[in-house]
C-alpha cells in the first residue's frame, strides 16, 4: 500500500514542501511507494513555491483510512492531524516542534525530531549525499521551506545548520537568496483573497494560559499595511471564530518580516492586559507594536501571560 | 548543571549502559557536563556488565528536581519514569520502542528513536566515527547491551544493523560473543537472591487488554528449571501483587534463552484462557511451554487476548 506523507493542517510552505521532499527520498531512494498529501488548500507561499519550482500540488485529504501507512512530518501534535491518526499505521514522524504528547504508535517506528528552524533542513541531514540525485524540484522546495521558516534567516529558530544547508542548496541551484525570499514573501503577503475568518485562522495554534485558552495567530508579511487596514473587520470575527473553534480569544500577531517587529490587534481589554503583562508594553490604541518580535515558537507562546 | 542520563525503572542491561554510553559521549565528545544514573538496583546481568567491564555502577536517584536537565534513554514511557519528569527540563530521548504518548516538552529537542533491537545500537550509529575515542568500557557495555537485547540475536527484535554493530564491536574489543553471552545470562539467571515478589516485577510492564490490566512480567533465563523449581510460591505471590500494583492479573514468561521457547505459569481460569486464546495452546497443567516465543515486545504483547 502506498505510504501517504503529509503534515499539520493550514499547511504553509515546510508542510507543503516537506511531504514531497520525503516522498521523493521513499519512492526514488529507498524504493517504497510513497506520496505526498495535504491537509488542506496551501497557503499563498506554498502555492508559490509549486509554482516556482513546478511541483505538482499534492492531493488534499481530509483523513486517513485505519491502518493507512503513513508518514508524519513538521508536526507531532495529533491537534493539527486528522482524527484517527493513532488508527492509521504510523511509519515515521520528523519534525522540528516539541513533544506535544498524544501520538500513538503500535510499535517501535522511525521517530526524528531536532531543534532545527525547519523540517527540510533535518531531511537535508537525514537524506545525506542522496540527495545529489534529487531533481532541482526537490532541492529548490527545500530551501523554499527553510527561507520560509527562517524568514530568511530573521527568526531567533535559526540555526547554523538551517543557514548552511540554505546557502548550499542556493549555490547548487544558482538562486539569489535575497531576490528569491523577496519573491516568495510577496506571496505570503498576498492575502486579499481571504475572508477574515480565514486570515484568523491561516496560521494558528492553540495554546492555554491557565484556564484560557487563546488561537494564537501570525500572519507573517512584507506588507503590514495591508492587513492593518481590514483590522476593524479582523477584530469584529474574532468573537465569532473564537467562538465557533471553542477558544476564549484569538490573538492576531502581524509579523513585519523586513523590519522584525510585530503588530498586536487589541480589541479588547483582556488582549490589552495580556500585552501588557507578556510584553511589557503600554497599550493605548487599538493596535501595539512590539519590536524584534517575530516568532511565535520562541517569542510569543514562552512570554504569554494572562 | 549538570545533566542527568538515565533509562527505565527496574533497570535491564541496556537502560544501565546506555545512560553511561551517552553521559561518555556528552562529556568527552560534546563538552557538555553529564553524569549516568539509574532509577534503581541494576539486574543481575547489568551488575555482571559494570563489573566485567570495570564500571562505575551510577547513582541510584528515586526522583528528579524541576528544571534539572534530563536525557531519557531506552523508553519514552512517563510510567516507567519519575513521576515529575515532565517539569524536568529534558533535552533529549533516545529510544528504540513504540512512542506512548505522555511525554511533553517544553521547547524543540533532539528526539531519535528508531525500531531496533537495542538503544546502543542507535547511540553506535548517533556517536559515529567518535567512537573510536571511547575506552574500551564504553564500548563493552556498548556489546553487552546488544547482546541482551537480542538475546545473542536470537530475538526476533533482532536487526541486520544490531548484528553488524554487536560483531564490529566484538572484533575490536576481542571478544568472544558466544563465550561471553553465556556469562552474561548466566549472571541473568542467578535469581537466588531475589523473592518472588522480586522477580515477578524484575522486568515487567503494564499492558491493557480491553478492561483488563496485566503485569506482564518476562524472566530471560539459561536456567528456566531454577525459575520453575519456584513456581508455586510465585502463583500464590501474584494476587497480592497484583493487588498492590492495581492490575487485574500477573503473567509470568519465563523465557529459555538458549532453547528459544517460554513457559507462562497458568495459576487460574483466566491466565488458562488467556494462554489458550493468544498462543493456541491446550492447557492442562499449571504451565504451558510455548515453543518459539522469546520477545513479550514482537511475540506476547501483540499476541494478547482475553
Amino acid at each position: 500500500m502506498t505510504t501517504l506523507v503529509f503534515g499539520h493542517k493550514s499547511p504553509d510552505t515546510d508542510s507543503t514542501g516537506s511531504p514531497i521532499i520525503w516522498a521523493w527520498y521513499l519512492n526514488e531512494i529507498k524504493g517504497e511507494a510513497a506520496k505526498p498529501a495535504l491537509l488542506g488548500e496551501p497557503n499563498t507561499e506554498a502555492a508559490f513555491m509549486l509554482e516556482h519550482w513546478s511541483l505538482d500540488k499534492p492531493e488534499i485529504i481530509d483523513g486517513v483510512a485505519a491502518d493507512q501507512p503513513v508518514v508524519i512530518v513538521d508536526t507531532n501534535n495529533p491537534a493539527e492531524l486528522p482524527a484517527g491518526i493513532n488508527d492509521a499505521d504510523i511509519r515515521a514522524i520528523i519534525d522540528h516542534h516539541k513533544l506535544v504528547g498524544g501520538l500513538e504508535t503500535k510499535g517501535p517506528i522511525d521517530i526524528r525530531i531536532e531543534p532545527l528552524a525547519c523540517t527540510a533542513t533535518l531531511m537535508y541531514k537525514m537524506i545525506g549525499s542522496e540527495l545529489g540525485r534529487a531533481p532541482d524540484g526537490v532541492k529548490g522546495a527545500m530551501l523554499s521551506c527553510i527561507l520560509s521558516d527562517t524568514l530568511e534567516f530573521r527568526s531567533p529558530t535559526t540555526t547554523d545548520e538551517d543557514k548552511a544547508v540554505a546557502h548550499a542548496l542556493a549555490d547548487e541551484l544558482g538562486v539569489d537568496i535575497p531576490a528569491f525570499a523577496e519573491k516568495m514573501f510577496a506571496a505570503k503577503s498576498d492575502v486579499s483573497a481571504f475572508s477574515d475568518a480565514a486570515l484568523l485562522r491561516m496560521d494558528s495554534k492553540e495554546y492555554g494560559v491557565g484556564d484560557t485558552k487563546f488561537r494564537v495567530s501570525v500572519l507573517e508579511t512584507t506588507s503590514p499595511g495591508t492587513v492593518l487596514d481590514r483590522k476593524e473587520s479582523l477584530m469584529d470575527t474574532m468573537g465569532p471564530v473564537a467562538t465557533e473553534d471553542g477558544v476564549d480569544q484569538v490573538l492576531l500577531f502581524v509579523v513585519d518580516i523586513l523590519n522584525e517587529e510585530a503588530t498586536l490587534l487589541v480589541p479588547n481589554d483582556l488582549v490589552k492586559s495580556v500585552a501588557e503583562k507578556s510584553f511589557g508594553v503600554d497599550v493605548s490604541g487599538d493596535t501595539v507594536v512590539l519590536p524584534g518580535v517575530v516568532s511565535r515558537k520562541k517569542q510569543i507562546i514562552p512570554a504569554l501571560k494572562v
